[in-house]
């Protein structure tokens, strides 16, 4: 049995599944706002999942993590992260080593989705593919030849830091006019509240006047009709399109799987990014690319976290 | 004894190399402006280069030739090309082939340039990196795990086409933006003019009234301290270093390597392009980069055509 942590600015989910990618269990939970407060969290989902199979932590062969930012895996850092501030030079792995007894293996949160998308989602039916995680920020993963690109330092297609536009908005990583100032959940919201100022025919009015606006609301009221939600989320998706755009005329490849919690929208979201690519990218490269969204948000990405842990504690 | 061919918009190269890479002969002649008067000029080239090695045209085992555009490699047929306007599904291979009676093989430019490198040039350092060929356009190629990649249909990394700003200048690929509207040598030489008008104290002036410019012409005058030329070409390598950001936030490469025309100017190039990807790309993606520019501009193309006919005639 192995475990696979997915932490995202919004959930923490997690599986429990053997060396094939059969899933015994899952779960998720809020993440909370501190460190201290997303390790409790982990353990506590951990420790839920194993008692529900009969079973305990420590009988764990291997725990995998994705986590959002620039990662260290052979040391189990977290460098950096955009999302949690107390995450700078963070020994994740060792940190949750120790409350457990049990290996713990750390790697990218897109490059563990797209693990778990090539493991047990889309993956299976090609060998040079890529994905997109679009969620707080915008991650991005490359399968090459059916193997997971890993670059020289173990970080690669980092295209939420795509420059689409080079006088652009500002980017927390330090560039102007990167794809997920434009294009992100985080983006999304961002546009989707200017476009309210001053409105008041949106659906969107009496739900923020309960809760802050979220991309996942944007998408309900989208989905109920709401004119201005699904015009924030179209245009969201045109800037999506250019990026994408960009790496069908660099990868040229077989498949653009979508991840990330704005997936979900993927069927207001592909049609403008199909049409973006087919007035943007070069005939050649775009002609046979399929456009799917991942299978199963929920559990896709930690599946890929305890890939990496089946895999780091095989070697 | 194989022949390697390097079709570029202002000149034709050629090479006769063995299987090994030793290289026997080459040389060079202007790019005609017809179809036929390009066939005609790869021919002579041949027979010269043959008869200086006591040998002929039919004693070639195979002939490989790298040409700008959407190529068709297992058809040998140019789709498109944007420097030769005729060769449009144009069955170049099988055309050079009759004259010949030797087999012959076809790929693009950008990607004979990185096999040519790959081979005999800065290639052997490096497991994964990516080059641009700097010329009328910018081509592109990345060499994943040491093989090249060709994406799902042969073509891939057409980093001339990355959009920098996706409001920008109209491409005639169809997009607006794309990187080599503005770090190409044309658009160097459009820049340079739009500079020039109302000046008259750059040592341009002179050498315009004589022949039209050229992006030669603003490297030498360059070299020679015009400080005009050099502000132009430092424009465009600020534009190249956000495309090569782009790259590096991609690839995440061992090397960044520059052919073409263009990358005799890498002293004035690189400076820029380093600064300016300092500043744009990630850490960790950003930090042990090489810039490199190729050694031999004039062979190692045409030595990266020749391997395309070897590996090809192998098969």
């Amino acid at each position: 049995m192995y475990a696979g942590i997915d932490i995202g600015g919004t959930f923490i989910k997690a599986v429990i599944t053997n060396s094939e990618g059969k899933m015994f269990a899952n779960g998720k939970t809020r993440t909370p706002e501190t460190s201290d407060g997303i390790n409790d969290a982990v353990i506590g989902l951990l420790k839920g999942l194993t008692e529900r199979l009969d079973s305990r932590v420590s009988a764990l062969r291997a725990i995998g993590i994705g986590a959002a930012g620039a990662i260290d895996g052979k040391k189990g850092v977290i460098i950096t992260s955009p999302n949690i501030q107390a995450w700078h030079n963070y020994p994740l792995a060792r940190i949750i080593e120790k409350k457990t007894g049990v290996r713990v293996f750390l790697e990218n949160d897109a490059t563990a989705a797209i693990i778990g998308e090539w493991w047990i989602g889309h993956g299976k039916k090609f060998r040079n593919w890529v994905m997109l995680t679009l969620g707080t920020g915008i991650g991005g993963g490359a399968i090459i030849d059916n193997r997971v690109y890993k670059g020289q330092s173990g970080s690669s297609v980092e295209v939420g830091h795509l420059t689409i536009d080079y006088r652009g908005k500002k980017c927390r990583c330090g560039n102007t006019g990167c794809l997920e100032q434009y294009a992100s959940a985080t983006a999304l919201v961002d546009l989707t509240k200017s476009m309210l100022r001053g409105k008041n025919n949106s659906s969107l009015m009496a739900r923020i006047k309960e809760e802050p606006l979220t991309a996942r609301m944007i998408y309900e009221e989208t989905v109920k009709g709401d004119a201005l939600a699904r015009k924030a989320l179209e245009e969201i998706s045109f800037y999506l399109g250019i990026g994408i755009a960009g790496l069908v005329n660099i990868f040229n490849p077989e498949a653009v799987v979508i991840g990330g919690g704005l997936s979900k929208a993927h069927r207001f979201i592909f049609p403008i990014v199909k049409k973006v690519v087919e007035e943007r990218a070069l005939p050649g490269l775009k002609d046979n690319v399929k456009y799917l969204a991942t299978k199963n948000e929920d559990k896709t990405p930690a599946m890929g976290a305890a890939k990496v842990g089946i895999d780091s504690s095989e070697l």
